[in-house]
């Protein structure tokens, strides 16, 4: 059973004995950096969705760059205005997307029905750690903010990109920006057309394949569940910090101003071991993006 | 429930009346070219897998660019090699692989153990019908050759780039080049680091799902299944044109040649309607995969 990746690869060279030590992976660099190179993310930014056959996703939220969405966000978990709602729609290599697939609910009191568009700031408004040495498709200039992101911009603007995994807020025409009540997240290669045209309002950071491994939708060309049987039922959206101590996960981010952030990067584009033998040279930005692991706390 | 999609908008925007007409996007350019702007893809080109629940996945064999792995893959599928086949390997954001779990088969008979590198070739043995105008994060040079592939280059070598739904061969530590008795799919972000390391074989152009919405496997880091029994059995891996007239399913490709393909990158950059209030003015070779059809025969 040949494995394709260099993990087992990496370990046979290594039993093979006499050779030289091979080239780090950026996950060993990253698991070897010390304790202060990681930042722990703010319970306020966690948000868990518990499915009914008890699969969980966490969801990072982007509370820094999109606060209006996000204050409705979590304005909606409390309200437990998501508390029937599901999954309605799967599109293959695009998203996944649930909420209120009857379209009938009230939006939850208190939150702002009209917020405004968050798709793009300043360059330097949350500050660029470290700017990523290589080309993107969509972007001129693309980087690391402090507090854990991936962004891309043009030096003068700066925006989040469509990377895989990334939750945005659907919506109806412009300058509707959506709610936040219904959330989808990309299942596929980044749709980086999208960025700037929807809110992203945050990264799932643990949980992805109960989003990603779902079957298909076939209803519009949209991936759609027809039959509303096929729907996902999801048990409880919840902010992490409302949850009794005992029951909180944590996360933590390998922060981009950490001296070992940069070296995971070029980890990534130009990978040693006996497994590749023409090194890329290069690395998107969706895949590069910032190391999350989970911690007890 | 708001759609996210430019679809129902334009839709919306057309019933809204005296508006001018939308932009076409590259689907309703494609779908309006003559015939003539169409291929049919060869039935010893396609590759079948029938799953054991009824699910089906089309791969188009990339014959022209590694011919051995493809005459490898004819001799073991029509060898009955694969009738024992199951998927043992689903890796979130990143590949779907099957063939022999265990190990342990003896190859094929007939089929080459060691076939070459088939992994980049000059830059114009195939043609490039449409140099693609937009930036790679990889390559230097994109584009679309004459027999409907996507390429990636520099000018002087071209290969085949590891896209959502590219199909390669697994393989052990080079120079080891696999046989082509396990095969995997992309089902994530494009790991384009793995272009010209492994040979690409082909695309799956129907039934992707079946692939792509398989549970996540646990194992190893590497997404694998670690209990047997969650497997997925695959009844028959078949070559179409070894099949009955009235069974083989058939289809086409948009011809890079056509004059109205390059107008479809064009509308993939730059899209129009009311739902896209920034154009990205740019698109990553993976977004413009080759368009393909199912047509009756």
């Amino acid at each position: 059973m040949p494995m394709l990746l260099p993990f087992f690869a990496l370990l046979a060279a290594a039993q093979a004995a006499p050779a030289p030590a091979p080239k780090p992976t950026a996950a060993q660099l990253a698991a070897a950096a010390p304790a202060s190179a990681w930042g722990l993310i703010d319970a306020q930014d966690l948000l868990l969705i518990d499915f009914a056959d008890g699969h969980r996703s966490v969801i990072w939220l982007a509370s820094a760059f999109a606060p209006a969405h996000v204050a409705n966000i979590r304005t909606i978990a409390r309200s437990g205005w998501w508390n029937d709602a599901t999954v309605y729609r799967v599109q293959d290599n695009y998203v996944t997307q649930w909420g209120d697939a009857t379209e009938k609910k009230a939006p939850a009191a208190g939150i702002d029905r009209r917020p405004p568009a968050e798709y793009e700031w300043a360059w330097d408004a949350h500050g660029v750690a470290v700017a990523n040495p290589y080309r993107d498709a969509y972007a001129s200039r693309t980087g690391f903010t402090p507090n854990g992101w991936a962004v891309a911009g043009d030096g003068t603007r700066q925006w989040l990109p469509h990377c895989y995994g990334m939750v945005g807020v659907a919506r109806d025409l412009a300058p509707d920006t959506g709610t936040g009540g219904d959330l989808y997240t990309v299942i596929g290669h980044a749709p980086r057309h999208l960025d700037r045209n929807i809110a992203l309002v945050g990264r799932v950071i643990d949980g992805m394949g109960a989003l990603s491994a779902l079957p298909r939708g076939t209803g519009g060309g949209l991936g759609l569940y027809e039959d509303p049987k096929q729907r996902v039922p999801i048990k409880r959206i919840a902010i992490v910090a409302d949850l009794p101590a005992a029951e909180r996960p944590a996360f933590e981010y390998l922060r981009p101003n950490a001296p070992v952030f940069a070296a995971t990067l070029e980890a990534r584009a130009n990978r040693g071991g006996p497994f590749f033998t023409v090194p890329a040279g290069a690395t998107d930005l969706c895949n590069v993006m910032v190391p999350v692991r989970a911690v007890a706390r």
